[in-house]
């Protein structure tokens, strides 16, 4: 296989976009990441979206995108896996270029989610739990996250302030991110008595309803010299894995198992150790879910990541920096477009172009990005070659 | 890169298929698949599935399907380009093992359309087209071939009776074919008699919505050996190409850009001429659609396609059979799992198993997934090694 880096990186301004459509937003940041390459053709394209037909109306966006962003002819691919459909066109995009069948490829991602109303968003998201055994029954996103959140409290003695630890970390990075959907601070105890959603998850605990493009340029290390002086930025490792799509078909509801396994292909891949990984971006739709993936991805003790926040350790600084970017709960979470802006961020914090959000000397990247309650994870490791 | 073959098929009795939810249809698939291959593991699994949102309110399938396989951990894609869906899953799968990252991946396709009514499938069809230039001005997808096949007839001379005559042969040869949801012949007369739906094209013009699920094994040559005493049948090219998606944009409505281009780039990777292909699948969504395909794929001159049904030469036994599975029309059109199902009676033909519908001596065949009104399509040249 050959070797993969990412030569550029676009994103639209996250938030609710009501004067751009879905095409817009991906063409916004499609050309951003062409231009930040200086790349003058594509050999494909990978788009990450969870559920453009129940949000828009519109399937059949692998042809729609090509052909809006000029491009028609290209081949052009819709991937699907929930949450983590970004990550997942990543890497699609990096399976076709080690294949030596494509040299550029475009792997993006785009959500529009405000164009419905919100039940119907809460149905839209709903699917990617299991619609038979688990949403027939009244389950939602929240619901299924809190019912995680109880039982981490309970046998690990995680509290409801760790917890509120992790959103007023995130939105102090995202205050510092331009493209942020929610680019302000919040305090302890503004989190701790926002309005209540699913006990013990709180409104400020949950990632928002997001509209939002992100695309990222893959090409060999070859073509990459032909066409920009960035630093390339090596993806060293990848994983992809699921777990059951049910809560109720796990061993544990306290261990993301598709993320354990992802993660452990990944490093394996990179030869790499978690204790190598200078800055990650992980899959914090709740503030739950972030303690649980880096514990699952070995940055802590299991049942001790509810600390990494509170201590100061996961923040720009610390051990092990989180979600420089401001992760899903500040910057937003476009579904199909997150896995992609996790991508974006890293490449960013690589290249040394942060700014306020920098992780100095960062040299090797993870990106974690999660499907669901966790049914799908796809997770890369990149770094600066 | 690595040379691809597959080495096992599995598909369920296609129909309207009351007993069994998308997932059971495509476990059934998947497990005959599996045991036609021989093997004894997966290293990955491609799904097309076109919107199971709209029809079954169920996305994240790569998960839920890994799942419900008893192969919870299984990396699991879906991947979407409207109809041509399960084309794209062939592809993806082709690309994964000759990158060598891979050595065994199910390619499959899935698709549950009667659970929901007629008119919420006319419009999760609709969303193949282009949702804000056509949908919302009332076309569907009848209407959108049928416009192409006045101008066709307009441009061309081509006529109404060859338009039947493509339903006849399709029917001819479906009632061969066990797995076919409509097993049975219909009359020139029946075709060109049934009820209109949107003027020229009449009920028997048009393929049927239809519940169904298909499967095949794909594994690099060495693996293969390991594995089975079939015919490994070799996938020696493919192509993939986007198209404007609205027929508004086109500079022809009678000639399918992606279709020429997606065919042109397969006959050049496996080294082949039209005249080389002894059997063929093509995506037959409505008669016209088989008509311009046979052209453009280069099996006839433009604007002689309607003579292939009519005078014989696409029949089983004549110069180029076309669709000896009964086609899309015949044995049914679950739209994500199409384009598989064309890989497996290729696969089936190319060893010789094909029964009472076997081309003698086929030694060289193609499939032609097309997505919308051709906004998209996959192409792949099969051979026995």
């Amino acid at each position: 296989m050959r070797d993969v880096a990412i030569i550029g990186v676009g994103m639209n301004k996250w938030g609710e976009v009501w004067e751009s459509t879905l095409r817009d937003m991906f063409v916004e940041a499609a050309l951003e990441s062409i231009k930040d390459a200086g790349v003058d053709h594509l050999d494909g394209m990978y788009v990450g979206s969870m559920t453009p037909g129940l949000f828009v109306g519109q399937e059949h966006i692998g042809s729609m995108l090509a052909d809006y962003l000029g491009m028609k002819g290209l081949p052009g691919t819709r991937v699907e896996s929930a949450c983590a459909s970004g990550g997942l066109a990543l890497k699609s995009a990096v399976l076709e270029i080690a294949s030596g069948h494509s040299d550029i490829i475009l792997a993006g991602g785009v959500e529009k989610m405000t164009d419905c109303s919100g039940d119907d968003a809460t149905y839209a998201l709903a699917t990617a739990a299991d619609q038979e055994y688990e949403v027939f029954h009244g389950a939602t996103f929240p619901g299924l996250y809190a019912m995680m959140a109880r039982r981490h409290m309970h046998e690990f003695g995680t509290t409801r302030e760790q917890l509120a630890h992790v959103a007023v970390k995130n939105h102090k990075n995202g205050a510092k991110n331009p493209k942020a959907q929610y680019p302000f601070e919040v305090t302890l105890e503004g989190v701790m008595t926002s309005v209540m959603v699913a006990d013990p998850m709180r409104i400020l605990d949950c990632s928002p309803i997001t509209d939002g493009a992100a695309c990222v340029i893959v090409a060999d290390l070859e073509t990459a010299k032909k066409y920009t002086n960035n630093p390339a930025v090596k993806i060293t490792g990848f994983g992809h894995a699921t777990d059951n799509i049910a809560l109720h078909s796990r061993d544990s509801l306290t261990c993301l198992e598709a993320t354990k396994l992802a993660g452990e292909r990944a490093y394996k891949m990179a030869g790499r150790k978690p204790e190598d990984i200078d800055v990650c971006e992980v899959h914090d739709c709740f503030t739950i879910a972030e303690i649980m993936v880096i514990e699952d991805l070995g940055f802590f003790e299991k049942g001790k990541g509810g600390t990494g926040a509170e201590s100061g350790e996961t923040h720009i600084g610390g051990r092990i920096p989180v979600n420089t970017s401001g992760g899903l709960k500040s910057k937003g979470h476009p579904v199909g477009a997150t896995g992609i802006a996790q991508a974006y961020e890293i490449t960013t914090q690589l290249r040394g172009e942060a700014g306020d959000r920098q992780v100095e000397g960062a040299k090797v990247g993870l990106c974690q990005n999660m499907g669901g309650s966790g049914g799908s994870t796809v997770v890369h490791i990149m770094e600066v070659v």
